[in-house]
């Protein structure tokens, strides 16, 4: 069973993205520092731990992301990995520059995006990504696991992961803990 | 060497209290779910790894707090654990509830407190509690670990541990991670 499984690099403070995040800049003043765990070496310079999770979630048979992921990310040039299908949620049509691309799909319903992502995906699980996404998941009850990728460092101000939800406690199971070179990959299962 | 070391039950979306905290209402609404890992078994039925991380604590040789964090809990009796000294930062004096207890002391210089934390510690570490007294210490330079119990929750709602910090990084090295019978034990320590 396809499973929706957000991916997501988070300082210990909580911050996906430095401040003054514009398209141009599409991680904030300083918010590449939180991908510098799986973007510096070469495959087989990896540690095992970052490794371990970087294969996992290129097994994801399909993207899920919004769109102030996707368009700042210059739309990963229409393929994420393996030529998956990717469903962005948008309330508009994709723009002209991202919607020739076979595999991207603007949708602007939630629920059928995530209907959409589960078929495409298969037996494989939907990758999803964005803070705003996660947070619309979360409070829909669409998102089934968390993948955290723990950054060890404290951003001080940018764009939360976590932010204007509700007051009901959201609680989860921990699945897994693996510790990479330095960041500390955390796997939950969203408790329903 | 006497390191300050903050100790914190914190919940996956950052949280270290729920929403309308107030001297009666010391977690906030909901916030006791964040201490549940540590109050629930007698010691001989804890699991392992939280075992350590009591323990741990507990070898503590003073604690230094900040009076949001003190006086809601009652001040603990006056003794925390083992009668070890007890410095509140505070602008004001204590309260006469507090006053009388040998072992705790109101202090109102940051410096001065953490000073005299150490002092009284010894070759022990000192505790470290609190969300305002964390963002304190943290920008002047003199916290020196971080031993943060990540629950598994989503509060959604209440007193964020790190906020308000300014938009220079602060960079931790990961010390060691342990997982409890529900909490995930992060230990780091800030480099400077």
């Amino acid at each position: 069973m396809s499973a929706t499984v957000l991916y997501m690099s988070m300082s210990l403070d909580g911050f996906v993205a430095g401040p003054n995040e514009t398209r141009a800049n599409g991680l904030g003043d300083g918010g590449d520092r939180l991908h510098a765990w799986g973007a510096l070496e070469p495959r087989d310079r990896q540690h095992a731990g970052d490794r371990a999770v970087i294969d996992d979630f290129m097994t994801t048979g399909a993207v899920l992301a919004g769109r102030g992921t996707f368009e700042p990310a210059d739309g990963w040039g229409g393929d994420h990995h393996d030529g998956v299908q990717i469903f962005i949620l948008s309330r508009h049509a994709a723009p002209a520059e991202f919607a020739h691309w076979p595999n991207v799909h603007y949708v602007d319903d939630l629920e059928h995006a995530v209907t959409e992502a589960k078929k495409a995906a298969g037996d494989k699980n939907v990758m999803v990504h964005g803070a705003g996404l996660t947070q619309r998941l979360l409070a829909a009850g669409l998102l089934d696991e968390l993948q955290i990728h723990l950054v060890p460092v404290l951003l001080g101000q940018g764009r939360r992961l976590f932010d204007d939800l509700g007051p009901e406690h959201v609680e989860l199971t921990p699945a897994e803990v693996v510790q990479g070179h330095e960041a500390t990959h955390l796997r939950y299962r969203v408790v329903r």
